[in-house]
């Protein structure tokens, strides 16, 4: 029997499937620590592997990896989270000791690949998946196909410029989407608020998240409910650039800030509408959430396995 | 003998060319008004395609046609300067009259193809073309193909908001980088200085065009520098957003703003590499002017009329 072999590796937790072909459910899964005092973490996914590693052919190795990586080559350029993870030949070291062929995807364009193959973009052609969490990250299908570029950088949905001098984003430029509409955006935001008077359920000076927020919103909290707008707001308005870009027929949000329902979708619903340059834009176009949850890395690299020739 | 028929239709005129197969010099190429008393522009079109439609067989006839068009079905949406061209179907009336294929296109995005296949663009496989003159146009190719997206209407790189409370722009959203950066852009905003006392060797309350403010320039003349600088830093900005987004190896400048050189492309450069994220986005990137000039729409057209299968 031939089989795939899906990875997906977090800064946390690596979490490994093996699917019988042509299956999308799979014969075993598992998850380790991606860090451990005894191991390094390219060893320790190496005996991941090895654990779950089935008897008969395994066709293809998938593996979604985080940070900038270059899929043609199979190496991880940095992964923040993973000490030691800088121009990693992860594909070389894996069909070194697997001899399988194995193929690296950066995890926001395995997820959008994941969500058209598996999930809420089945029978799309052309598809915009952008996950909002702590980061915003991208992944887009253009006529089938997952766009990469020359060396595998593009679609960083989450950065690009929309407000010049606003906000310095997690990668050092200003006025990014993610600086603006990312889960942490939302804290900061709020934060400010309510230091500066407005009456509010958060805590004041702790760690906030997206939930908390949402969680308030649904309480008639009015600043997690401004807070939200605005991401929804600045979310809305990108993804209008983005519908001007590729003009696609379904756009897929993700990512624990797609969780906190219309309080963001109403608002970014709204600036989308009202931001694009033509009703055509919308015309058929599908907005919804990712459906494939923490899954999404899995059937993400499932597939990247599965496209292997 | 096989030929292919290019034409490109501008609100003021037509011009078409046929080519022998495998040539880029063609064997005849005319051009008429567009708009005339005793005729209406689809029948000149069509006298104009029989006047230089050659002995032989020809083998596809490319068509670039200004504003918004669905290439799929070859409607030309709304031409702003083509009286009574709504939802015009010119494929259908060409295929008809001629009997031979005909594919239509964007003009930016046919220009995007021209380059590619003939111009400045020749040998890359990913490559952002942009056009700034009145308007700012776009096209992508992205692993050697034409970015159209589901309904044809991508690539529209000059409609992305940059400054979400900037000017309004000619399509009616706010800040986009068309609205900043264009030639009427530059006008304005040279105008203004000169209204808020400004020195400035340009004439107050004129229309000015961008080869005014180039001139200007080349003379040492502070505002018509600024505006250029100014134009330069929002189209870097924009630059440094699409070169995370597509990831091309080439970006290729037409139009006429593009001709006031070191001016326009000195900051243009600064603010590309000091707005992109990673310096990996600049490995091997070639920025140039377009090669094309006048031709470009025609070489587009003829590079579609190859590719009808």
């Amino acid at each position: 029997m031939n089989y795939f072999i899906a990875v997906d590796i977090g800064g946390t937790q690596i979490r490994a499937a093996c699917y019988p072909e042509d299956k999308q459910s799979p014969k075993t899964i598992k998850r380790i620590s991606t860090q451990g005092s005894d191991s390094t973490p390219l060893e320790r996914l190496i005996h991941l592997l090895e654990s779950i590693w089935p008897e008969g052919n395994v066709a293809g190795v998938g593996v979604a990896a985080p940070g900038p990586l270059d899929p043609f080559q199979g190496i991880v350029i940095e992964a923040p989270n993973i000490p030691g993870w800088v121009n990693m030949p992860l594909q070389h070291h894996l069909e070194e000791q697997f001899n399988t062929p194995v193929a690296l995807g950066n995890d926001a364009n395995l997820a959008a690949l994941g969500e058209w193959k598996y999930g809420a973009g089945r029978g799309f052609h052309h598809l915009i998946y952008i996950t909002v969490s702590t980061g915003i990250g991208g992944g887009v299908i253009i006529d089938d196909r997952l766009l990469l570029g020359e060396r595998g950088l593009a679609a960083e949905l989450g950065h690009v410029t929309i407000l010049p001098d606003g906000p310095i984003c997690s990668c050092g430029q200003p006025g990014h989407v993610e600086a603006m509409a990312s889960g942490p955006a939302l804290a900061r935001w709020a934060q400010q608020e309510i230091q500066n008077g407005s009456p509010s359920i958060l805590p004041v000076g702790k760690d906030v998240t997206a939930k908390d927020i949402g969680e308030a919103a649904k309480q008639g909290d009015q600043v997690a409910i401004a807070a939200l707008a605005r991401s929804g707001y600045y979310l809305g308005l990108a993804l209008a650039n983005y519908c001007q870009i590729f003009n696609p027929s379904a756009i897929i949000i993700g990512g624990g800030v797609s969780q906190t329902g219309h309080f963001l979708f109403g608002p970014l619903k709204t600036a989308l509408s009202e931001h694009v340059m033509s009703s055509d834009y919308m015309k058929n176009l599908t907005i919804s959430t990712a459906a494939l949850g923490d899954d999404v890395g899995l059937m993400g690299a499932l597939a990247l396995a599965q496209s292997i020739k």
